[in-house]
């Protein structure tokens, strides 16, 4: 189950990254799970990190690691590493420690990332016998390996490419990343790799990579659980023939744009692959007081079951998405300036059902797998938007099946 | 589907305390979906309400005739008149006035409550038709047909009765109350009505329920989302041979806890008849630096889908607990002196899974209906506990396939 067609894209070699994959055996399934990115070494590296205080371990390695000009990203799936105390920190070093020694580098230049169940330990032999086919497979052409290798229950590999023109040299970005569950991310998402020959300074890079997480991966939720293993990695090469990228130039606002709008893409295909999901709903929030109060009405609807099992239904029960916004801790709302939208339907006015609304009209637009929910507060100026799916039988079934 | 036997009690009648029944045919179910409640002049009332910024239209109106010396409460189910604008507002009020008019007291006497579907407009001809045949059956013995008159969800009608001694003298307290979604009340609950024949003040009636709601409907949740209904409401008939309560008497101190008894008794049986509910967890959060942040955990943990999934599952899976701690917002959580148990298993201890945990043990607790989740965060004394239920297939059924 998922929403719309969500076929993996071309996505052309990024110079300077090469990426491998194999199948080391911790998920026991068919499926790589094992993926390790190599990068030049003129290659600069920035990260966003979950912000969930149980942090797994190696979060906290790689975030040791990123200040270390990193060469190397060793990302598994099947096992979070997560829970795991002092022996998952110790396994995730030595994992690191493992693909320093066969490639000739330094520990410190390995940023280690997991996904999958938490507290499990985390299977460091099975690793450590995989990695040299992982290197021996290493290919600037092998998204879409990778893409699948980083899964757990995600139903589709996720990929996007973009290509924007500097001074008339081309520089690429192509992003991958995960759900699909456990997902709202804060400051961060689960996994997601984007990778660019561009030249950046790593600062510069981090403040770009920063801006986009917040408008793009921070804005999604299915379920509201936001997961100790998110990260989000953002790697340039150096190696395109554009000049480099400088702060405050309009190369910079170019750059950043498409970094936003890769980072935005990927986000949605997480939602549109959310555990369950079969409708995608976009709840755009405006004429709020400021950003902060519309990004919080929008997530209240967007995390309420109740909500979420009528969008499943089809059922255009707006009684719940008016309760909801009542219930986000505004100060001072007035249900007489409120309206609300299903995409251009109109279904709430002057403190009610709008006059003019018809259930035949609501239904139409239930009945699509994509649906607008606009919220207009008729406080000010701000505007948000939140990406998130509905709640059908199968997140019960897929969560109450899982690790089992 | 509803956790443990859930057997209507016997509950005695409360002098000066009348309660009638019908059906209206609002619900369109063999089913009453009309009570009154008739009580002595002598009777003080004292209610709390739901925080939701979209109060039905029968809550304010409720609200204002709360200081009005009220004698009656008018409530129906099956249609909640919330998001119903003027017209809604309109229509309480002309129930109210068409029960004082035949009643022969003031519409401000009246106190309306409606419990139901959102958004549609309130059937005043079929309750203003029905009221006669509800006062004719007015009687102090109609607990248990008044309780089922306000079920809408519910598979269970929900009542609790206790006597306490005052010198000598017996003082009674029944309550009845309803659930079963959008639950997550907010310094009130859904529908709850607690009469006791005692002599008391309205201020301290007020205070007492205060208190009492605080510390029982406030700390429950099915799926998180705060109705635009909640109500509870307590009155005081004045009728007993008991003594006048005073403040800061041992005959208040009495008072207090039973009534704080009786609303965590009604609180429990509204999550053992959540939505699609097979268990009930107990969440006990201990050690926390203070009230606040220990409800803020439960609740965390409370709201997680995952978490709630796995339950269903009955699968042991610890590490949805911890990290539904560690997202809980909480500043300067350490992982280390955290400790988690299900029921007296230790799951979670020294930054990971317990050395001495094992799978049979965690297993054996999760295949009970009732689990306590206790979480002991080693930061001080406080300590807070919070109900819920499991997140189920048919929560999900309910709650797609309601209204339509």
């Amino acid at each position: 189950m998922a929403v719309g067609q969500n076929i993996f894209p071309l996505m052309p070699p990024i110079s300077g990254v090469q990426l491998g994959t194999t199948n080391a055996g911790i998920k026991q399934t068919v499926r790589d799970d094992l993926l390790i990115f190599q990068f030049s070494e003129s290659a600069t590296c920035a990260a966003v990190f979950t912000q969930n205080a149980f942090c797994a371990a190696p979060v906290h390695i790689a975030k040791a690691h990123l200040s270390q000009s990193p060469r190397w990203l060793l990302i598994n799936s099947g096992n979070a590493n997560a829970g795991t105390g002092e022996q998952g920190m110790r396994d995730a070093r030595q994992t690191c420690q493992d693909l320093a020694q066969i490639t000739g580098g330094q520990m410190q230049q390995v940023l280690p990332f997991s996904t999958g169940v938490i507290g499990q330990p985390l299977p460091v032999e099975k690793i450590t016998l995989a990695l040299p086919q992982a290197l021996a497979n290493l290919a600037e052409n092998h998204w879409e390996p990778a893409a699948s290798a980083i899964m757990t229950t995600d139903t589709f590999p996720k990929g996007v490419s973009k290509v924007i023109t500097l001074d008339g040299e081309t520089v690429t970005i192509n992003g991958i990343s995960k759900g699909a569950g456990m997902i709202q991310p804060n400051m961060a998402t689960l996994l997601s790799f984007i990778a660019t020959d561009a030249k950046i300074s790593q600062p510069l890079l981090q403040q770009c990579l920063a801006r986009a997480a917040e408008l793009s991966f921070n804005r999604i939720t299915v379920d509201g659980d936001t997961s100790t293993n998110d990260a989000c990695v953002l790697i340039a090469s150096g190696c395109t023939l554009a000049p480099e990228i400088v702060t405050d130039s309009e190369h910079y606002k170019i750059f950043a744009e498409a970094i936003l709008d890769v980072s935005k893409m990927l986000a949605e295909l997480i939602v549109r692959d959310g555990e369950g999901a079969t409708k995608l709903m976009r709840i755009v929030v405006s004429e709020a007081a400021n950003d902060a109060e519309a990004v919080q009405v929008a997530k209240t609807i967007a995390h309420s079951p109740l909500v979420k099992t009528a969008f499943f239904a089809s059922d255009p029960n707006w009684g719940r998405i008016l309760a909801a916004v009542g219930r986000a801790g505004v100060n001072a709302l007035e249900l007489e300036k409120i309206r609300i939208y299903l995409d251009d339907v109109c279904i709430v006015r002057d403190g009610g059902r709008a006059a003019d609304y018809t259930e035949e009209a609501g239904q139409a637009v239930m009945n699509q797998a994509e649906i607008m929910i606009g919220v207009k507060l008729g406080r000010g100026e701000a505007i948000q938007t939140v990406l998130t799916c509905d709640f059908s039988y199968d997140y019960v079934k897929i969560n109450a099946e899982y690790r089992t």
